[in-house]
C-alpha cells in the first residue's frame, strides 16, 4: 500500500458540478486525499467552498495557493493541481502550475485557442510534468474494449466513423435563469468560442480519435444556435475526413429534447463494426461481418487486458459515470507514484488536438477546412 | 364488398425481391388480383414466371403487355399496372402506361434524372391518373403518427431532423459473385446516379419530407465508394438545410457492417422530439421537453386516427414490413374504386422530389448545392 | 402454380378480432380463396357478414354449410373449414365437419374438456383428416429457429424453461362495457374452465412445448382473478415438472398493465440459453457457455433451413403477426395440396395437450398435480 | 464538514469480491475512513490482506480486534464495525459486536437461522446500536422512486410481483475448481441452507418488501440443483402469496445462462405497474392504466424527494452498482454522527426476515408453507 497521493483543487466550489464528480472518483479508488484549495471565482465562495470540504489549506484564489505551495518543503507540497474552472481559466492556471512544476489534472476543453494548446503542450514538454485532460469517456472499459479491438484489427481497416453526442438541457433558454451551467457554458467570454461544440463535441472528437486511432484532415461543419437570443452553437454537425481515408460525421447538440446524455460512437470497417452508448456503458456490440452480432459486457472473460483492468466489478453490476472518471485518476496517481508517464489517460497532447478541433470548426462556416496534422 | 381491382406487374419475376413483397401486400386486405405480367427483362423469363404465378395473360415484355390491354374492352383492362424494374427502367415504362391512360404505382427511386421526372409529373398531371410511389416506409401507422404529431404542433418548430438508413449488405464485394439485387444496384446504367443514395437514401430523404413537411433548401453531400472497384457510392452523408431555417443530417450507407436495415428519423423540434426506428416499427418515442418520455405504441387508443387506420392488429402483435406496403395498396384502391385522389399514400411528385435529391447530393462533391422548391 | 385452395369459415364475422387475421393470413401467399362462411352465432350477422365478405356461399349457420357443402360434388366442395369461433363452439363445429371427411384448422384452445379432446384426437386419426390448431406463435422463423438449437444439442440437456405471457387488457372491468371480445373471454360458458389460462397460457404451454419438445408431467398452479366480478382467471402462475427432469415456469396474466402483449421464452440448458419474445419476433438471443451472447436474426445466413423457409423478406425487414399465422395456412395448403401430412404446423394433439394442461392447472388449486404423458 | 467516522472490517481479505465493493462504497462519499481490520479466515492471511490495505490496527482474527478495540479509550473506538465473511460467520461477530455496543453494518443472508435472526433482533433492540444489512439494490434512486410511487397510490392497490434474479456464472461446475466465491456459496456449512436462495432470492425477497412493503404469508417452492454433485439449490422457483391478498412469483437461479445479474422487479397495480432492472438501473418505467408508458430516469426533475436525494449526477450520466452500495453507507453515517436511526437503509429486521425467507423455502419442498407475520 502506498500513501495518498496530496491534491489541490482549482475551481470546484459550491454549485458546481463536475468538481464534485472529481472528487468522487478521486475518493472511489483511496489513492488520493484532498488537502489544498481554491475552489470559486470570488474569494469568499472561495473560503466557504473550503470550508465545507474540510481542507487544511483554502485559499482565497488560485495565485495564492501557488504561493504557498511553493514556500512549503518539497515533501509537502501536493502531488496534484486538479484545474476543474469555467474554461477560459483552464490556461492561465494550468500554465502557471505547470511552470512551476506541479503534475496538473485539467478538465476539457483544454484551452481556448490553440494558441494556448500549443503554448501548453510545449511547456508541458519542457517542464516533464504529467498532465491528464480529463476526456472522462476513455476511462470507460469497454471504450478500451473497442479501442484493443480496433488495434488489434478484428475490425479491419476503419472505413467510417459516426460519433454523436445528443443532449436535450438547453431545449429551453436555460440561461436565462439560475442555472450556473447553462449560463457560463453559453457565455462566450467564460466557454470559448464553441458552445455545445466545446462542452460536449471535444469528447465526441476525444473519443472518436482513441477508439480509432486517426486524426481529423478536414471538417465541414454546420454550427447552429437554437435558443433564442444564444450567442454560441447549441448544436453542431460535422462531416469529417480522416486519416487514413476514412470519413466520418461528428453530431453535438444540447437542444435535442429525449436524449439526456446520449454519446454514442459507431465505427465501421471492413470485417466488422462496433458500436457503444455512454447510457449504457457496459456494453459493447461487435458485429463481426456475416456472422450474428455478439454483446460484449464489462468484467467479462472475452475482452483484453486493458479493459478488464479498468473493470472493479464482475459483469452484470453496472459501473458507471463516475467509474470512468476514476479510472483515469487511478492511471495517473500509478504514474505519479512511479515517477512514469505511461498511464492509460488523455494527456494535454489531446487536449490541444481538442481546441484545434473547435477553431477549426468554428472556422468552417458551412465550408470544408483543412486541419493539420 | 366491392370487387377486386385487376393488376398488372412490369417486372418482379423470378429471382427479384421486391416483386413478391408487392404481390404480398397486394393479396393482405383482399383488395387486388394479379392478372396480367411481363415480369422479366427477357422474353423467356418473362413467360417462365408469369407462368410460375398462374397469371392468366403473361407477355415476353412490357410493349406486348400494352398493346394486349389496349386492345381489350375497357371493362376487361387491368385498373392499375405496377413497376418494380431496375430503376433504368420505370421511366420509359410509366410514360407509356400513363400516357395510354392507366394508373400506375412505381418503386423508388422514381426515375434517374429530374428532366424525366419533370416529364412524368406534367403527364399524370394531363392525364389525370393515380400515381403511386411505393416509398412503403411511409406506410408504418407510427410514421403516421409521427406525421400528426409533428402537423399538429404538439413538438412546436422543428429545430433539427437526423435521419439515417443504414445497411451492411454491401461491406463485402457482394456484387462480384452471382448475387442479383447487389448486381443492378451498383451498376450506374442500370440504378442511375445514386448507389445507396438512390437505393435507401431517397427512402430516408421521402421520410422526412412525409413526417415534417419540411423541403430540402440546400445540401452538402460526402459520397464514398468503399467496396473494391465499385462505381456508385455505398455512402453518403450529408448536411441539410431545410425550409424554414430547420438542420438537417441524413445518413445512408450499405457498407456498415451490424446493421441490417436500421432506418431511423429523430425530429428535434422547440417542445418536444420524436424517434422512429423502422427495426421496431411498432413502437414511436415521443419525449415532451420537461417530461417523461412516452412509448407510443401501434394500435394503442391514445393514437390519431390516420394512424390507427393504418393498423390491422391490437397492440403488441406487431406488424412489419408488408402490412406498411399494404397499407399503401389499400389507400390506393380506395381512391381507385371511388375516382378519388385523396389516398395516403406518395405521389408521382414525391418520387420526382427524390430524384432531385439524388442528383443534387452527386452534384454536391462537398460543396453546398441549391435545390429547386 | 397450383390452384387455390377452397375455403369455408364458422365463426369470425362482424366484430370479430381474429377470424380478420385469419383471412388476411391465407391471403398473404394467394394459397386459399375463401368461398363460403357462417360467420357468426346469430343467422341474421351470419349473413351480413358473409355479404360484408362477398362470399359466394353464405349461411345461416354451420349445420346448413355443413349441409350445403355435402350435398355438392367433391370437385367443388371446399379444402379447408376455419374454425374461430369462441372456444364452447369448437368442439361440435370440428367433430362434425372431420366426421364428414373434411380437413379442419381450429383456434385454440381447442376445445373445453379434455374428453372432447381425446374424443376429436381419436375421430382425426380414424378418417385421417388434416387438422391444424392455429397456435400462430410457432409459424415465427425464430421460435422455428429456437426450436432447431435445441434439437441440435446446441445449448445441451435443458435445465430450466420459464415462460410467460403477459397482457394488460383486463386489468380494468373491460366485459362490464360493450367489448365482445373480453365479454366472452371472460365467460365460463362460452371459454371453458380457463380464463387468461385457456386464451393464452396455453399458447404458452404450446411454445413451451414446441421448441423444447418436453412434457408436462406435474404442475402447482395459483389462478386469481383480480378484475371485480370476474368469474375466470385473469391471472396464472404455475411451477412446472417437465419429462426428462427439467423444471419449468409458466406466468400468464391479462391484468399485467404495461405488457400489450408480451409473450417471451427462456430455455436454460447446460450449454447455453435461448431467449425470444414476441413483440420483436425477428430476433433471437442465442446465449453459449462462457461466450458472448448472439443476436440471430430472422432471414440472416447463419439460420437453420427451418427458420430460413418461413422467412418472406430479407434481414431488417420486420415481419410479424400475420405472417407468422400465414406461414402455418402455407404449410398447411402444402400438405393438402400433396395429400400428405407432414407440414410444420401444430396438430389436433397439440391441441388436446392444451386442453389437458388447462383442466390440471385449473384442478391445481395450489397443489401439485400430475398429467398423463 | 464533519469528521470521517472510523471503520473496522471483518472479512473482506486477498481474494474477496464484496469486501472491496464495500470499501469502493464507503470510500465514494468521503464520510468514512478504514482503520482496522481481521480480513482473513487465517491469521496469516489477515495481516497480510491489512497490509495491503495499509491499515493501522490489523488483527489475526475478530476476537483480538474486538479486544483490542474495547482497550481503547472511547474517543478512539472505531464507530462502525462492518462484516463481510462468508455467510456461517455472521451471526456470531455481529452479536458479539453488538453486545459490545458497536454499531454494524452486515452482508446479506443476516444469519443462517431465524432462530439466530430472531436473537440478533433482541439484541440489537436491547444495546439500541445502529445496525444496516447491506442489501444493495435498496440503494439505486430508481427503486426508492418505485417504493415511493407505490406508497403515493399511484399504481393502486398492488395485486402481483414478479421478481427475478437470474445469473449464470454457476451454470458449470465452477466450485470444483479454486474460484473461491463459488467455492463457499456452494457449502452448506458456510453458506447456510440456501443456494442460489440465500446468495441472491434474499436479494429479490428484500426488493419485493422494500418497494411494496408487503409481506410474505404463504410460499410454495420448487429448488432444485443442476449443478453436477452440487449440495444446495441453484436454481429457486417460488409462487408467493402476500399480505393484502396480492400474488408474487420469485425466481432465482444461479445457473441461467446468458444472464450475468440480472435482477428484476414487475409490481402490478390496478391502476399501473411499475418495472425496474438492475443492469440498467438508472430507469423504471411506469405504465398508469390506459395511458403510454414513461420512462423516468434517474437524476430527472419529475422524480420524488427520495429519489433525487440517493442521485449524485444528473440524468444521463450513469450511476451503477458502487453508488448504490454507497447509498446505503452515506444513509447510515448521517445516523450516527447524529445519533439518530431514521436513515433510509435496511435494518437487521429485514435482515431477520430474509432469513425466515429462506428457511421457509427450503422447508417448502413443493408445498405450500405459511410464514410468521
Amino acid at each position: 500500500m502506498t500513501s495518498k497521493l496530496r491534491v489541490a483543487m482549482v475551481g470546484g466550489g459550491r454549485d458546481a458540478f463536475i468538481g464534485a464528480v472529481h472528487r468522487h472518483a478521486m475518493a472511489l479508488d483511496g489513492r488520493y486525499e484532498l488537502v489544498a484549495g481554491a475552489l470559486s471565482s470570488t474569494p469568499e465562495k472561495s473560503l466557504a467552498s473550503g470550508r465545507d470540504l474540510g481542507l487544511a489549506r483554502v485559499h482565497a484564489d488560485w495565485q495564492a495557493l501557488l504561493t504557498d505551495e511553493l514556500r512549503r518543503p518539497a515533501d509537502e507540497r501536493v502531488d496534484l493541481v486538479v484545474i476543474v474552472t469555467p474554461n477560459h481559466l483552464h490556461f492561465e492556471v494550468a500554465r502557471a502550475f505547470v511552470d512551476a512544476g506541479f503534475h496538473v489534472a485539467c478538465d476539457k476543453p483544454l484551452v481556448t485557442s490553440s494558441a494556448q494548446a500549443d503554448e501548453l503542450v510545449q511547456l508541458v514538454s519542457a517542464r516533464g510534468t504529467a498532465f491528464a485532460v480529463t476526456y472522462n469517456y476513455t476511462g470507460y472499459p469497454m471504450v478500451r474494449e473497442a479501442r484493443e479491438l480496433v488495434r488489434s484489427g478484428v475490425i479491419g481497416k476503419v472505413r467510417k466513423v459516426v460519433v454523436e453526442y445528443h443532449q436535450g438541457w438547453l431545449a429551453g433558454a436555460l440561461e436565462s435563469g439560475s442555472n450556473k451551467q447553462s449560463a457560463w457554458r453559453t457565455d462566450p467570454a467564460r466557454s470559448g468560442p464553441g458552445g455545445a461544440l466545446g462542452d460536449i463535441g471535444t469528447h465526441a472528437e476525444n473519443l472518436l480519435h482513441t477508439v480509432t486511432g486517426l486524426g481529423l484532415e478536414e471538417l465541414c461543419a454546420e454550427l447552429s444556435s437554437f435558443g433564442p437570443g444564444r450567442q454560441l452553437d447549441d448544436d453542431a454537425s460535422l462531416l469529417l475526413r480522416l486519416t487514413g481515408g476514412a470519413r466520418g460525421v461528428l453530431l453535438a447538440s444540447q437542444m435535442a429534447v429525449g436524449h439526456e446524455n446520449d454519446l454514442r460512437l459507431r465505427v465501421f470497417g471492413e470485417r466488422g463494426s462496433l458500436d457503444w452508448r455512454q447510457e449504457e456503458p457496459n456494453t459493447l456490440i461487435h458485429s463481426p461481418l456475416d456472422e450474428a452480432p455478439r454483446r460484449l459486457t464489462r468484467g467479462s472473460a472475452v475482452l483484453s487486458e486493458a479493459a478488464r483492468r479498468a473493470c472493479r466489478l464482475p459483469p452484470g453490476h453496472p459501473e458507471g459515470f463516475i467509474e470512468a472518471f476514476a479510472n483515469l485518476y487511478t492511471e495517473l496517481a500509478a504514474d505519479l507514484h512511479a515517477g512514469t508517464r505511461s498511464g492509460d489517460y488523455p494527456r494535454v497532447e489531446d487536449g490541444a488536438r481538442g481546441v484545434r478541433f473547435i477553431e477549426a470548426a468554428v472556422a468552417s462556416q458551412g465550408r470544408w477546412v483543412s486541419l493539420q496534422p
